[in-house]
């Protein structure tokens, strides 16, 4: 039996259970010469998935309505006819929403369990930390001593980020929607200070006191009024790396807020859209750093694992209400 | 007789004549030595000294009311004891605006009248033409075949950015405040195409039929709204200069608009606000280009000349307002 999980209707606004559908089918599958059957260990539910439901221009082609939804998997190979790949090795590409499959090896990258848990390759070694590593360095371009601030800070991606600001010598502050997540900042991760904008009226005030020497890098996971506000404090020369929109992304209008021209103006500043997958020609060199610092215990993350393929869809819904702490996965 | 333009009391929204304060004093000036005494020809009128008529933190320090305010000036060295000019010079600084003035020659520029008309140096081969071709090249690395569009495109700055454009083998949109300054955007600057947003009701869609391939480079003279409709046609990798906001200038309120992170995020862009003194180690090489290429004629500029010292504050107000067309200059 293959269970998939498809998309059954474009949500509009905050999605719900009834956008997504699971189906089961009789197993049939059959590997040909080159290809490789998989079965499905851990899938990852992340932010950017909202904006691939909806039939808009982005980065990535929105889903279709009716066919499986995709995301970052890690697999177990349970037969294979491809030379490259044998029997019970693990591997990682972006694949559907199903428990078994075929590939035909083309994406897949094998990933080895012996040097970092599973789950890990969708998280700390995947794709977050890609994410945080290569959009700090890139666009960010940090000097040490410069003050870093983080929204979605106790977030997966938000959280790499300011222990690599941390190695890096940054002052590193984040703002995040809970004092529980605000104390996991600074107890866990290292961060120098937190911000709860739940319980904070004036965001402007708050982030002035926590950046007295004003903010030279943003990283920007939610965008809207927590990014509004940080505004008001950066720097000359400042780098804001615009990650992510989680807060305005079940929006239905176009969102509004303060107008950042002039503020980039009198700045001399820079924000700038970050898509991990542009700079893949990197992944190599920041793996290697990753693991290294994960190894020297620099690193640390949290992660929720769910357990359950039809669990699927309530992980996602979970993940982007914000109630849950690091990197989101399912295990099946 | 000295006639000097001081800043009478802070502007709060639109300037207006009562904003200035023209006094006279007795010349009873005397150069030591290693100055200069300078009298005033030209004076450079320019949107961003709006921003330095508010007591805001901005990359220059705000103007002091009872003090005079200062620009762009081209001047003739009446009297020297500085061994690195004598009478008869003509330079270029920033100073004061005053009918005479004493300077230790410190950051005097010297200029040549018979390269280029005495006001140009105001203009297409000085500042004005540092901003676009500097704002262009370091932030909109443009490459041949791509869209520009340029907004205040009939302005100082936005007409030779757009020629610039040309040159390099780009597709050049401009948009500008009426149909008189669009006709000339076409005729006089060969813009491609060229938009009346003070008669375009629908900007967004405007903007996309002008520009079906997307846009690659904004160059943003104005914000506000304009800015906001642009980004609805941004393509992947786009670049925004953003250069000035005129149109937000005058606010008295903190500006609103689009959110821009959904679309920089979606599009890996970038916007990054260009001051043209942040990159003073390249006006060398940015002059001796556009000296060449006015030489060729493949650059042609418009001026508009107010007489007389007691109107650069009418030739200001009238610069904000947009009626003039190209560099506004006060002659003395």
């Amino acid at each position: 039996m293959i269970q998939t999980i498809h998309l059954k209707k474009r949500p509009v606004g905050a999605p719900t259970l009834d956008n997504f559908e699971l189906t089961e089918s009789e197993n049939n599958l059959n590997i040909k010469d080159g290809e490789v059957l998989l079965e499905t260990k851990y899938l990852s539910v992340d932010p950017y998935l909202r904006g691939r439901m909806s039939d808009a221009k982005s980065y990535v082609p929105p889903f279709e309505v009716g066919k499986p939804i995709n995301s970052g998997i890690i697999a177990e190979v349970i037969d294979s006819k491809n030379e490259n790949f044998k029997k019970g090795d693990f591997v990682r590409d972006r694949l559907d929403w199903k428990t078994l499959q075929v590939s035909d090896g083309e994406n897949l990258q094998k990933v080895n369990p012996d040097k970092a848990p599973l789950s890990a390759y969708l998280g700390i070694v995947g794709m977050t930390g890609l994410t945080a590593y290569l959009g700090l360095h890139e666009i960010g371009k940090p000097k040490k001593g410069e003050t870093l601030i983080v929204s979605g800070a106790a977030g997966a991606v938000g959280s790499v980020v300011g222990q690599i600001g941390k190695i890096l010598g940054l002052t590193v502050i984040g703002i995040a929607g809970s004092d529980e997540k605000v104390e996991l900042l600074k107890s866990e991760f290292g961060f120098d200070r937190g911000i709860n904008y739940k319980t904070t009226d004036d965001m402007k005030a708050a982030i002035k006191e926590a950046a007295p020497n004003g903010v030279d890098i943003y990283f920007d996971n939610v965008g809207g009024e927590i990014s509004d506000a940080v505004l008001f404090s950066i720097n000359k020369f400042a780098r804001t790396i615009n990650c992510g929109a989680i807060s305005v992304y079940n929006n239905t209008e176009t969102p509004t807020g303060v107008s950042v021209q002039p503020f980039l103006i009198k700045n001399s500043a820079l924000m700038q859209g970050f898509i991990v997958s542009n700079y893949s020609d990197k992944f190599p060199e920041a793996m290697e750093q990753l693991s290294t610092w994960l190894g020297e215990e620099k690193l640390t993350y949290r992660e929720t694992i769910v357990e359950g393929f039809e669990n699927t869809p309530q992980a996602f819904l979970d993940m982007m209400d914000g109630k849950k702490k690091g990197k989101m996965i399912v295990k099946v």
